[in-house]
C-alpha cells in the first residue's frame, strides 16, 4: 500500500544546493524508500540570502541529483513558502508534500519541531560546514572567485552561469 | 543549454486528477520537451471544492502519470498556493517553477493571462467535460456511487480509498 | 504539575453565544478540569455572519458563563483568527491556547481534524439546533422580533442592546 | 495651514466609474476643499465583480473628472487594497490617504464605520441606482448591448474599448 | 451598564512575564475596574525573541497573577497577533478585546499611538529595567545561570522548567 | 489614444521626499509625457525607516512638485504596499498604476527587475547622495539639527513640522 512506503522529509533553502546537501540526500536515500526535498522560503528571490527563485532551485536540485547518480524517481522536490509560525511549520509542510514518517535534519530547532510533531528524526552524518555552505558560496561568487565551483555539482555551476547568477548577486547588493 | 529546453506549464487544481487531465498531459508531452504541472490552490484542503491537500494531489498525479505510461522524468509536479491577484498570477507562478515558454489551457481567462504575460499558449483538444470533471467525481463519491472509479486511473481510485476520501468528503459537508 | 490538568478545547464563532452553547460548556466542565473556549474567525466583524468583534464575543461569553453560574476560573476565553488551512488548524490553534488533550465538537469535519491531530474528542449531547442557532438569532434580531431574547442569557441580550446590535445588523445588510 | 483644508473621503470600487459616481464627486467638491477618491479592493482584477485593475480605475476616474469639468487639482485618487476587517477599515484607509475630516457615503454600514471612527459624514443626494450601477454596466457590456455607453463618461467608454473590456469580461466568465 | 466599567489595556509580549510586569498590573488594577492584558506578537514562537507560544504566555500570566494575589476576575488575558501597521494597531487591538478607555504604557511610541487614537494613557511608575527585563531573563536562562528565577514568580519558573524552556532556548540558537 | 501616452514609473519610499528626488522627477518629466510616482512600502509608518504614512508621503510629494513648479497634471502619485516577492514586484505594481513603458531607477536590482519584466529603463543623472538622502534627513531631524531643512522643499519642511515629525521620530526610537 502507498502509505507503507518509508518516506522522509529533508527541508532546506538550497541557495544554492552544494555537495554537502547532496551527501545528505545520498545518505537519506539509503535510510528510506523515498525522500521529499522541501525547498523552503519558496516565495523569496532576488535577495542577498535568497538570490534564486524556488523554480530555479528545483531545477538545480534535480540537476545535482542526476549528476550525482541518485534516483530521481525516489525523490520529490517541492517548494514550500514560509509560514512564519515555527510551532505550526511541521504540520503546514505536511499539507504541501506526500505523507512522510521521518524528518532529516541536524539543526536542533528543526529536530525539536519534528519531535514535538511526533515525526521520527534521521540525523545525517556531518559534512564540512566550514567548506560547504551556501552562504560561503554566495560570498565567493560575489567576490569574483572561482573557488565556489568546486563546492557544487558542475551542472549547478553551469545553471548559475546560465541565469547570470554572479551578475544577479552583484545587482542585489548594488547601490545606486 | 538548459534554457533551450521547450517547456510548458499546465495549471489546475486536480481535485482529483482524472482521465481528462491525463489526456491533456499526454498531448502536452507531445508538444514540448518538458511539462510543469502546477497544482493550484495548494494551501487549501478539507473543503468541498478542495478536499485533498496539495501533497496528496502531487502523489495522485505522479501515480496517474506512471499508470498512463507517461515519462515522469519529463515532468515537474509543483504545488502553487493562491495569490488572489489574477493579473499577477502568471508572473507569480514563474517564481515557483522552472522557466517555461508555453502555457497549456482552454479556459479563456487563463489564456488571456498567459497572452498578456507574453507566454505562448498551447490549447489542447477538448475532452468530454460532462463526463470527466473533478466536480462531478466529488459528487459521485459523495453520493456513494462507484461510477467515479472509471473516470480516474486505478491508482488514483486506490489512493482515494486509502486516505478515506469518501469519508472525508462526507465529513466536510456533514452537519453537527 | 500544570500539564496534568485535564483540559479541553471548544471552538466556535459565538455570533452570539446562546443557551445551546452554554449547555455544551456546562457539560464539558463536567468532563475536564479546565475548558478553553476558542472564539474563531476573530479577525472579522460587522459582516452578516460575523456581526460582533471578537472582543465583544469574549465579553458576551464571560457574561453568559457568570449568569449560568459556571466557574469562570476554570475557563479560558481566547480569540483565534482564521488560518484558512483546515488541515493545519488544530496545530495553529494550539499555538494560541494552553495545552489541551481533548476537543469538544459535534461537527464531523472538526472531529476529523481533531482525530487526525491526535486529539481525543468529547462529543457533547445534542441540543435543539432548530431552536438554538446563532444564524436564527441574527435573523430574528433583524426581523425586529423579540423571540431571540429567550435563546440567549439575559446578560447577552442586554449587551447586544447596549452595543446597538439590532441597528448594527440592519446597517450591515442595509443598501444605500 | 495644510491641516486646515477641509477634506473628505469618498470610497468605492468604481468598476467602472459612471455618471452616478461623478454626480457624487461634483456634489462633494461643493462641500469641501479637497476630495480623496479611494479606489477600494485595489488588489483585485480580472474577476466578475472587479474586472479592471486599480491602475485602470485610477485612469478612468481621472478621465471622467476631466470630462465632467471637475478640478483634478482638488482631488486625490488613491488605490486602497482590502483589509477584510470592517471595524479597522476607517483607520487603515487613513494610513493610505491625506488627513480628512469627512466621509462621503450613503451605505449604512460605511456611515456607521465612519461615525464609530469619529469621522463626520456627508450624505450625497441619491441618484437613480436602478439606472446607474456598475453591476448593471458590467452586465450590459457582457450582453453585448451598447446601452451602458450612456451611463459612463465618453472617455470612460473609450478607455474600456481601448483595453478590450468587453472581451475581458467575456473571458472572465468564459468556460473551457 | 457594562460600558460604564473603567477598563484599561496593557500590551506587551511577556516573553516571559516577570515581577516588573506584575508590578505594572498591580498598579493598573488600582487605577481601573478591569485590566486587559494583550499578549502581543501572538503568532510567533520558538524564536530567540519570542520563545514561548501565546498559549504558554497566557498560562504564565494567569499563574503569575494568582501567585501575586491579584484578582483574575478583574482581568482579561488575550493574545493578539501582529498587524505590522503601527498607526492602525490601536484600532486593530480594539477588535480583539473588550471596550477600554485607557492605555497602560511607558514606551513613547505606544503612548503616541494611544493618544492619536483618542485613548487616555496611564503611565505606570518605573521599575528597575536593568534588572527586570525579559531579554535579560532569556539570556540568563541561555547562560545556564539560575539568577533569572528571582526575577519571575515561582509559578512562572516552574512552568518554564515544565515546558523545557532552557532546552528550547538552546535549541533555537543552536547550530547544526 | 490613451495608450499612446509615453509614461514612466518612478518607485521610491520618499521618507521624506528631498531635492534629489525632485531633480529626478524634473528630469523624468522631460523624458516622458506622464510620470507615475509609486510610493513604496505604503503599508508601513511610525518606524525608524518609515516614519510617515503613505498618505502623508503623498501630500509631501504633491507639495514638493507644486513648489518646484512641476506640472502636477502630468503626474500620478500612488501608494503601493509591499509584496515581498522581488521577481513579482514589477508586475504587481503594474496592477496599481496606469500602464507605463519606462522604469526610472539607478538601483541595479530595480533596473534588473524592470529589464526582466520587459520594461525599458530610464537612468536619471546622479545627484549628491551623500548630501541628499532620506536616511540622513531622518538622522538630522532626530539630532535636533536644522540642517535637513535645506535638503527638502520648504513646503515639505513645513508639513513635517505641522505633523510633529521630529517628535514622532524621537518617540519611535524612544525607550520606556
Amino acid at each position: 500500500m502507498w502509505s507503507d512506503v518509508r518516506r522522509a522529509l529533508y527541508p532546506g533553502r538550497f541557495q544554492p544546493i552544494h555537495w554537502g546537501h547532496v551527501s545528505v540526500i545520498r545518505w537519506a536515500l539509503q535510510q528510506v524508500d523515498e525522500l521529499i526535498i522541501a525547498v523552503g522560503t519558496a516565495q523569496e528571490s532576488h535577495t542577498v540570502v535568497n538570490p534564486f527563485t524556488s523554480g530555479e532551485r528545483v531545477v538545480m536540485i534535480k540537476e545535482a541529483l542526476k549528476e550525482a547518480g541518485l534516483e530521481l524517481s525516489r525523490t520529490y522536490v517541492i517548494p514550500v513558502p514560509d509560514i512564519l509560525m515555527n510551532s505550526v511549520w511541521p504540520y503546514y509542510v505536511q499539507m504541501y508534500v506526500p505523507k512522510f514518517q521521518y524528518g532529516v535534519a541536524r539543526n536542533p530547532l528543526v529536530l525539536r519541531l519534528f519531535k514535538d510533531a511526533g515525526i521520527k528524526t534521521l540525523v545525517p552524518p556531518p559534512y564540512d560546514r566550514m567548506k560547504y555552505s551556501s552562504t560561503r558560496i554566495r560570498k565567493l561568487i560575489l567576490a569574483g572567485s572561482n573557488e565556489w565551483r568546486d563546492l557544487v555539482p558542475k551542472s549547478v555551476a553551469s545553471f548559475i552561469d546560465e541565469v547570470g547568477g554572479a551578475e544577479r548577486l552583484r545587482e542585489i547588493i548594488g547601490v545606486d
